[in-house]
This record gives C-alpha cells, sequence and structure tokens, in this order.
C-alpha cells in the first residue's frame, strides 16, 4: 500500500528537469536516504528507473570485461545480477546455496579468499526466498583481498538495519515501492567515495550511458549538468515517502516491521505452517510460510485476492508451488493487516480441506499483548 | 503542461506488476500508440525509464560490438545516440551538418550507399536545433544497403505526422513529456517484426539486461513473464494522456500544433527575429528564433520566468545563447499560449533596449482569423 500523503503529491504540477525545486527534492532525497542506508556516501540518490534498473545501475559500472565477478547466488534476484555480470563480459563465478538458505560464513570467507575477485554481489534480502544474507564475513574477506562489495537491498530498505558504512559494503541499491512505501519508479542508490574514485578512472567506458554513474554524478552533484529528464512525479512521491519515514523516526519504523514480522511468524507456526526460512535469518518484510502437503497454491491465493483483495504472492524457481511469499512492508505492515491476512489464509487454506492445529490469528494477537 | 485528467490518474491505487488490469492499460497505449507512430508493428510498448532510456534500448539492441552504424548529427541528441554507439562498440561513422540545418537528399543517400552500415540512426525532429530531417532519403538508401533505421521522435511523436511503416523506419522511441503531454517518465518505443527477428538471432548478447526488447517482448507480450516492476502510475499517465489524444483525434492534434506553430513563426518574424531553421525545415512544437543582437539569452529568459512564470529553454552546444527554445506542445499548444509567449517575449526583449519594427502578438493573431 501507499500512503494517501504519497498519492497526493503525486497529482501536482511538475517543474522542469533542470528547475531549483527539482533539485532541492533531490537533495533532501539524498538526505534521507543516508541514514536509512546507514551510509555517509556523498553519491546517494535514485536512479530514474525500477529495481531492476539499479541493479544494472550498479553491476554496469563496477564490472568491466574480464573482471572476476564473484556472486552468491542463493535466490532469483542473485541469479539476475550473475547474468548481469556475464553479459557485462566479466568471469563470473558464483557461490549456490538452496533457496531458502542461507550461507555458512566459512564457507562465504573461503569462496571469496580462493576466487580473489574484482566485485562481489549479494542479495542483502533475497525478496524470492524470505532470507537475509548476513554482509559481515562477505564483507570482511572482500576487503581482504581488495574486492567491491555490492549489496541488493531492495527489500531491506527502510525495514531492516542495513549499516553500510560500518559493514563495509561500497554500492547499495533498492526500489521505492517496498520498504520506503511509494509506487515503482525509482532506483535508491549508493556508492562509496573509494568505489567512485575507481570508476572514475575504469579504463573500458561503461557500455551504459542512461546508468553512468560518472555522468549522473553531474547531473545529480554540484554541476547540475543536463543528464536525462528524470521523472519528476517520482521523485516527489520518494521524496514524501522519505518525509514518512523521517517523521515516524528510523528506529520506530525498524521496530514496527520486528513486531509485526514476529506476530505473523508466531500465527503461521500456530496455524501448523512450517517457516522457509531459519529464524536467524528470516527478513522483517517478507515471509515465506512453506504450502502445507495437498494444498493447491495457486487456489488459496485466488481465495484471497477474490474474496478480500488481498495479494499474497507465491514461489519463484525452485520454490514455485512450495512457498507463499507474504508481505508485510511499508505503510502495509500493521497489526490490523497482519490478523487479517493470517485469518483470510487460515479460511483459503481450510477450503481446501486443511485443518489447522490453532487459530493463527488469536497467537499473533497474543504477541502485541 | 500536463492535462487536468492525467495528474488525477497520478494519484489513483497502484497494483502489482502482474495485475491483469495493469496488462489491460499496457494494451490500451499499444494501441493507441500504434497510429501516433503509424505503425503496425506488433512491439509497440513503453520502456520503464525517460526518453535517453528510450534511445539506449534502440541502440543497445540494434548495435553490436563491430556493427557499422551510421549517424546523422547536426544536433546535441544525435551526437548522444553516436557516443551510445561507440560505447556499444560499433564502428561508428557520422555525417555532420551544421547545428540547425538539415542534410542534402543526395548527400544523405551517398553517406550510407558509401559507408554500408548494418544500422543508421537519425533525430526525427532534433530539440536541440528546432530542425526536422526528413527520413524519405534515409529510408530509402538504408533498404538499399540492408541496414535498419532508428529515428529518435522524442519531439515529434503526436506533434508531427511520423508515418513509420510508409516510410521504413524500423525502430522509434519518443519521451512522455513532449507532445504526449504526461509527465517524463516512460518511452514510448516501436520495432518492426525484420527487426525483432534479427535481435532475437543476433549473435552477441545486449549487455543491458533491462532494456533487453527480447525479454521486455516476454513481460508485455502475451506470455507475460515477469521482467521487471513496471512503474505502475506512469502507465496511467501516458494511458491518460494517450486516450486525450485519442479523444481530440489525431488529425485535430496535428493541425493544432500546426497552426499555433504558424501564428508563433509569424509573430517573431514581425518582431525582427530570425528563425534559425529554414521554413520547410521546421518543427511543428518547437520553434528556434535567433537571438537578436547584443541580447543576453539568459537574461531575457529570466525575466519571462520570474515575471510570467513562462520557461523557454536556450541553445545547447554550438547555438548555446544564439538561439531560444520555445516549446509549443500538447497542453500546451494553444493560441492563448502562443500570444503569451510573443508579448512576454517581447517584453523581455524591450527590456535590453531591442525595437521591434511591429507587434508579433498582433501578427500572430491574424493568422488565426
Amino acid at each position: 500500500m501507499v500512503d494517501p500523503r504519497v498519492y497526493e503529491v503525486m497529482s501536482k504540477p511538475i517543474v522542469s528537469h533542470l528547475d531549483p525545486f527539482l533539485f532541492e527534492v533531490m537533495a533532501e532525497i539524498s538526505a534521507w536516504l543516508k541514514p536509512v542506508f546507514g551510509t555517509a556516501n556523498e553519491f546517494t540518490l535514485a536512479v530514474s528507473g525500477t529495481g531492476t534498473a539499479g541493479m544494472e545501475a550498479a553491476v554496469s559500472n563496477f564490472v568491466e570485461p574480464g573482471s572476476k565477478f564473484a556472486v552468491f547466488t542463493n535466490g532469483y534476484f542473485c541469479d539476475r545480477i550473475a547474468e548481469m555480470g556475464r553479459r557485462h563480459g566479466a568471469n563470473t563465478v558464483e557461490l549456490k546455496a538452496e533457496w531458502g538458505n542461507v550461507y555458512d560464513p566459512d564457507q562465504a570467507r573461503d569462496f571469496i579468499k580462493r576466487e580473489k575477485p574484482n566485485v562481489v554481489a549479494f542479495v542483502h534480502a533475497e525478496t524470492s526466498t524470505g532470507a537475509f544474507n548476513d554482509p559481515g564475513p562477505i564483507c570482511e574477506a572482500a576487503r581482504e583481498v581488495g574486492a567491491f562489495v555490492i549489496a541488493d537491498c531492495v527489500t531491506s530498505l527502510g525495514t531492516m538495519p542495513i549499516n553500510l558504512d560500518a559493514v563495509g559494503i561500497d554500492c547499495a541499491y533498492s526500489g521505492t515501492q517496498k520498504g520506503l512505501g511509494a509506487p515503482p519508479g525509482l532506483s535508491p542508490i549508493t556508492v562509496s567515495p573509494k568505489a567512485m574514485e575507481w570508476i572514475k578512472n575504469r579504463k573500458s567506458v561503461n557500455p551504459s550511458w542512461y546508468f553512468d554513474f560518472n555522468l549522473l554524478s553531474g547531473y545529480f552533484g554540484t554541476t547540475r549538468r543536463y543528464h536525462h529528464t528524470a521523472p519528476i512525479t517520482m521523485f516527489y512521491a520518494l521524496r514524501e515517502a522519505l518525509a514518512l519515514l523521517h517523521d515516524e523516526g528510523l528506529e520506530p519504523r525498524l521496530e514496527r516491521h520486528r513486531r509485526n514480522q514476529r506476530a505473523f511468524v508466531a500465527g503461521a507456526e500456530a496455524m501448523g505452517l512450517k517457516m522457509r526460512v531459519a529464524a536467524p535469518h528470516r527478513l522483517m518484510a517478507l515471509n515465506t510460510p512453506e504450502v502445507p502437503e495437498g494444498i493447491d497454491d495457486l487456489k488459496a491465493r485466488k481465495h484471497m485476492l477474490n474474496n478480500y483483495n488481498i495479494e499474497i504472492s507465491g514461489g519463484l524457481g525452485s520454490l514455485l508451488g512450495k512457498v507463499f511469499r507474504i508481505g508485510v512492508m511499508g505503510v502495509s505492515s500493521t497489526k490490523e493487516n497482519v490478523l487479517l491476512v493470517l485469518e483470510t489464509l487460515e479460511e483459503a487454506l481450510r477450503e481446501q480441506g486443511y485443518k489447522a492445529p490453532a487459530s493463527g490469528k488469536a497467537a499473533a494477537e497474543k504477541t502485541y499483548a
């Protein structure tokens, strides 16, 4: 869901792409994004495309033909990162883990030390599985071999702490439509000064002109050199979504997500559903309970959509038909929504003969007491 | 300016990027774009980025490392196309003309026959100079040597006839914020079946995953395979802008642009301003009168912006300080606007001691009689 305040600013008159007012909006976006990413990076802005555009911007700026690119692949979106690396001519190596699982820290460290990549990429919060990949061991080993680290934070930005600078991530990107609660259309992104210095001096030219960070820093930076006509309305929306986050406070916002996630899990488990991801590695914004034996997940999802206008997602790839993907994020992360989704999911499963050992709604309600 | 109807739909609730309603919206966009481009191309959609994203999408799909890429460069935006060609590893050759001028048809034909390129690109309506490049001789020669033709129609779509199929253009792209009168954020694009067939079978992989037409046709086509999360709100806006065009009718819309352009030129010339572009090659949406001797164009533009909230642009590149760029397009192409911009421009010039031989407003008004 999107907050009414965000919808409201989207019908405000547009200004030109070089209007001082737009640069004020962009400056506020940059200032408000930094604490959410946990960074002081000057290059903190929004790319004029959706989350995948941010991914392509990151890969195309960091990866050159012949680069060694090490990607942690345990879900749909890291597969996409690896594919982009190959398209940019990188020698792309992958450490695979089962979808829904995470890496053993030692295994992660060994992989990086053995491969000695130029660039490492991982998905901080894997939207396709609900798993959180700990950046600690990855960044530590990358530092040792002198590799840059890219993190996909599409589902973690604004829902979980990122602590970019403290952990040592060089580049992170996200979308506007997950934890920030704006419509899709921009990709918040941030790059460390050290990485920007490297990008400025890299030998091969980025095949992408649209996503070239050197050109983008001319437009968004102090020179304000025309690069492209930014989607003005989306900048209004992102600014307002960040203002809402700023009003709530980052810590209360993250705590709200934690509280509602805890309630959801208590409810799902009380209903007899097994969470696909082990407790320490779960996301705060997206839950992946397994589909019980004998249940048709599509039928259950349609029941919720058609009767209650609640849209939950199914599994992707190797998790197709095996998990539900239930987002509880941004504006939508509320007690009311958690209880409603549990109640309607229980009904949808009951329709197919599933007998829950206990009420999910009641169990969730207790956690708020 | 943007029509209130377009602003209104932008605050409507978003749906998911795979919602049947969104695919209906996309289908309407495709159907309504076709007559405006003058094409029956099945691949007619909107890329999730601004006009420059459309340019990059076109270049990256048509140009491979080692391709011979012939670009007609007589303005800012064709320079950008050539730069993108070089970034994609093409052997990029340019036929240059002075900014504001166009090509001699024979010269254009000779260039293509001599260079025998794989791909030709030109700017249909050059926003930086106000010049219209006739596609006829370019497409004719390209056909002879078997080259694909890309046309930048950013400022012509919805303001001038394009007749894509009749002329033989294989790919054209545009923006939403010019003739269509929506905010910026999407790039309408169309590709001929013959070119799509080539793109499907091209040997090298497109370095861009985000702009890969093969993947985009999976998302926008009948398979509706998830590719990226489309900026839903911008699709609402584009749909509404095209509905407005459809309500008005394409011919009346083009005629409105012609009428207001004719009035503007009559007024500008009555004021003693010389049009940079020769009469047969002028755009219908963007006028480039020369800045008179001794006039500071920035000062004049600031006068109009600060006193009347009217934003006109200055020249780019070799036309810096030498022309005004005055857009009269989309919703803004009205008699009232033409008269107002002439009256206030005259005042801005008078402020700097310029003496107009006659009233521009009066001369323009006469053309409407």
